[in-house]
């Protein structure tokens, strides 16, 4: 029998159990808001290594490392590590987990990463193919500015639109636990391209997947905002934030007391320059594991949607004129 | 209960049917020794799009259009579809599915994309998350070529050891049959580095990994090779069948007679100047789906185990002096 809800939607009749999360930043997430709540926070954004990509994998290793250590088990008890990141070909994710030996699924939904982690890992447990699963998300700012954007060197400003993509890296343990976080359920996303081709304004291309997903669950679950005490998207930013509450305003939801944004989060808006906001796939993932997941665990929220959201491009993509798909996917996350 | 077989194995109780396959591919594949076998043979390489890479989205739309069409079910069946290709953030796969409006879960594994999204897709379907999963994986040998090595116009001679990367793509679609081939389980890989770090020798950077999930599936399910009236690696080329036949004896296994590579399949040595064989996602789909499943329906083979393998390397790694590590993802196909 299929254990589908609706469209988009699986709940699970089983909670699969967040047993940790971990999360590993640089030096400006550590000056931000919630510099104190992450796990460790890397003074040195080269993190020892000889290039940024490497500096990435290590980033990767750590929050790796340091997810298992808190969740008492050992690397090998995972039956499968599921990642993702931005770089070409996913060489932050594969060099950071290349030693770990365990069963490797590589993922790619751009900074919506940990969603579809979180839920491919929830489902894999819920159907029974994994006792423990860790997934893993990662970027960094130089070499997401140089792969995407321009040369660090070049000096290039930054329109106000422009988001700030997170150095770091992050890792959600999942498996069975006797109380605490759970993952109840996934809205797996669809692709939903608004027709914005400015690769500066990734709030505006995402805003309109987030929306969809949100929606979706609704319609699928019979569930209204009011059911969550949060629903916290991945990295809109301070203008998708504007565009998202407008567009699930039209689809018939105010879900405005209820919207919190990682990326409006993670950094201070008026004392460290980044403009709309914080991005990138450790940009939901170190947010979710050091703030939101903490607050679920004190009781302060009891039941969140959790929908990171990613902007589908390359540099190759929009220099030959395509608009950019937006995609977010959902993971209910309750108290058990 | 845990539905595991072993450590990195997975066995159904219940077949999960391939409903149908489909192979779009180019010209040069057309004139190759699988030609007549192909769905559909598309004359222009560029597939009247205005670049390689909108090309390649165009047969990744064409084959999930031709997959679904056989299947007999329309595209909102399909619950999710899984798709992975090696462009830079996945863009083959983006763009020519943006507009089936299903949820989508994009992958990362290079060339072992068919075997990751088979696996994922069948244990979505055998987990009861979905009755349709529609997985894909495409490859195009001018956008390969112009991001990973040289501008065609440049006209480098290629080593011996080099693949030529397959222009296709491929599509199966997992559901429910009443009889016929089927998903009976899957042995997901490990990263596997060899230390290779010549990019234009990817059999060997792979055979590794692919010895590696072969060994570790007989381990997990006390099979032999007997077991199985095909072992069917993806991309591993003359070079890597090699060395793999020669990894497996050392484990113990000789697997001689019954493997066969979807790169030597491809193409004809000695007239069509591919040197070590094919590559590219697409290569072990299309030569799966064209030729290997119309063999195990007509029963000439009716045990495979297919392994497409996968290099994981981007050029920056390439040039920051990194090795390139494999990995192999197992998928047994039996008729039922």
């Amino acid at each position: 029998m299929l254990k589908r809800y609706g469209g988009q939607t699986v709940l699970f009749t089983k909670p699969v159990g967040i047993m940790a999360a971990a999360s590993v930043v640089g030096p400006k997430e550590g000056e931000g808001p919630l510099g104190t709540q992450f796990d460790r926070v890397e003074k040195d954004p080269m993190f020892g290594a000889e290039s940024w990509e490497k500096a990435e994998s290590e980033f990767v290793k750590t929050a790796a490392d340091v997810a298992v250590k808190k969740s008492g088990a050992v690397m090998d008890d995972f039956e499968y590590i599921i990642a993702g990141d931005l770089l070409n070909q996913s060489t932050g994710s594969i060099f950071g987990l290349r030693d770990t030996k365990r069963p490797y699924l590589g993922i790619f939904g751009a900074c919506s990463a940990m969603g579809e982690g979180m839920s491919l890992g929830a489902m894999l447990v819920d159907g029974g193919f994994a006792s423990k699963v860790l997934c893993l998300a990662s970027s960094h700012f130089c070499s997401a500015e140089k792969q995407f954007r321009f040369p660090l060197e070049f000096g290039a400003q930054r329109p106000q639109t422009s988001t700030w993509t997170v150095t770091g890296a992050a890792a959600v343990a999942l498996g069975s636990i006797a109380s605490g976080p759970a993952v109840m359920g996934c809205t797996t996303g669809k692709m939903v391209d608004m027709g914005v081709k400015d690769a500066h304004n990734m709030g505006a291309a995402m805003a309109g997947a987030a929306a969809d997903t949100i929606a979706a669950h609704f319609v699928d679950t019979g569930r209204s905002p009011d059911y969550y005490d949060a629903i916290i998207t991945g990295d809109l930013g301070y203008v998708g934030q504007e565009l998202l509450l407008q567009l699930m305003k039209k689809k018939g939801h105010d879900i405005t007391h209820k919207h919190r944004d990682c990326g409006i989060e993670i950094f201070d808006k008026d004392t460290q320059d980044t403009h709309s906001g914080g991005s990138g796939c450790a940009c939901s993932g170190v947010v979710f594991a050091a703030h939101f997941l903490e607050k679920i665990k004190r009781g302060d929220i009891n039941k969140v949607l959790f929908v990171p959201t990613g902007a589908l491009m390359s540099p190759t993509s929009v220099q030959q004129g395509e608009s950019i798909p937006g995609i977010a996917h959902g993971v209910v996350i309750e108290n058990v």
